[in-house]
């Protein structure tokens, strides 16, 4: 993304935690990374890197629609497929299609997508990749079939990280993640009461082991408003003070195309 | 598991789905599937399954340590290895011992663990897999190294799923789900309250995504109690008047060995 002057420069790294370190060993400016799927959910990896591994902050949201392709090996034809490469998530969103044009097909897990396009280039059988269309192109593979996923509502939303957040424009949301420390019940319900009780909006709720011990959890909440607003900042100060950890992750401009869809929770 | 006297039988199936389908048609009394992983968190292929697909009840949960072992292809050796078949979690939680010991080798994905094993015994190249042991037993490939994963605290929770599910003990636990009718601030942590000024512990909270709009979510909930306590059955009672589903997942006794490491909520 962009750094300051100019347009942005995109350079591709092959894992979520390779492009968060790039930022953060100043070879690159900003992260894009996914952080919400519309039907398969939290990309976990991220959560648990932002609360565990990063000082990086969310700067931007931007929600994207997810479309699959087929593509298939030159001179192969759908009927003769064998093998299907994908990332799972990828399989499972297209098993429809699978079930009706590729049924006598094997499907096969790659690392991602983008994998599954160089596992089908070096099958040995006749095969397939679902992938993106960008990907094919990349490659150099022609697209037999677009939009193949299941389901239309298909969205992910990504985050944008970088050494700091995003000014107060009005129209804002934070993100924050922390832990208890209290051993009682009713504290998380006291926690949100902080939101609550200032009429702040709660936008989404996750939890995440906190890898320590089966039954203990780390929250990650996102709330409408900026962290320098006085009302947030009030609440959030409340939480920090009962919490072992706490972490403002970062507040930024809501994306519009979100307002439809969101509800208060 | 067992469906009334005598021992269980225990029958393999190649997916989640199969087996809970397997119970729903009556091939099988009981489905024990994963829940929860003290590492990665909510399987959630699982958690969508109790909301959407089936009414299966949980009757009873099981917490169980999980372990890696490095399988290998008879007459290769470790250092000879040049690719390594998992399913990415178990190649994830084994990251360090792989470093280590096969620093050559390429990780290559696999559907299951259990496949990894089918699939290093087909490659064409020197191969290990990372599996359970008793999968190496089913196969009948020796263990090279066993317990490589590379946190100790590596504990799953499973579900045993049936027709119905348990009878009062005393020390029973209940899982819910819903999802919000109202479109206000306040709702969740309204909804929590009920639990709150009974006094009724939470011991989990998931959130999934509704799969119809990104920014709605449906609720997964664990609580101490039995459905048929009446404290618990007046605050669900209440809970299910505010929301659009409600299901009632199971009330089942509590696994002895979560006392410890769980924390109420």
């Amino acid at each position: 993304m962009r750094g300051g002057a100019g347009p942005a420069r995109l350079v591709p790294f092959g894992s979520i935690a390779a492009v968060v370190r790039a930022v953060e060993e100043g070879a690159a400016d900003e992260a894009v990374v996914p952080i919400e799927n519309s039907l398969e959910g939290a990309v976990t990896h991220t959560a648990d890197l932002l609360i565990h591994h990063t000082d990086l902050r969310i700067r931007m949201e931007v929600v994207l629609p997810i479309h699959h392709c087929l593509l298939l090996q030159p001179d192969v034809r759908v009927e003769e497929v064998q093998v299907v490469y994908s990332h799972p998530q990828a399989l499972a969103q297209c098993r429809g299609y699978l079930a009706r044009h590729l049924s006598g097909a094997a499907p096969v897990a790659s690392l991602s997508t983008a994998g599954a396009v160089r596992d089908m280039q070096g099958s040995d059988r006749p095969a397939a990749a679902i992938s993106s269309r960008r990907a094919a192109e990349i490659s150099g593979v022609a697209v037999a079939d677009g939009n193949i996923e299941d389901r239309g509502n298909n969205k992910t939303r990504f985050v944008v990280l970088a050494v700091g957040d995003a000014p107060r424009t009005g129209r804002d949301k934070t993100s924050i993640c922390f832990d208890f420390s209290e051993d009682a019940a009713g504290t998380l319900h006291g926690a949100l009461g902080e939101f609550a009780t200032r009429g702040i909006n709660m936008i989404r709720v996750e939890s995440r082991p906190d890898k320590r011990s089966l039954g203990r959890y780390v929250f990650l909440i996102d709330i409408e408003g900026h962290r320098e607003d006085a009302v947030v900042g009030a609440a959030l100060a409340r939480i920090e003070a009962r919490a072992t950890m706490f972490k403002v992750l970062g507040s930024y401009p809501r994306a519009k195309v979100l307002d439809s869809g969101t509800r208060p929770l």
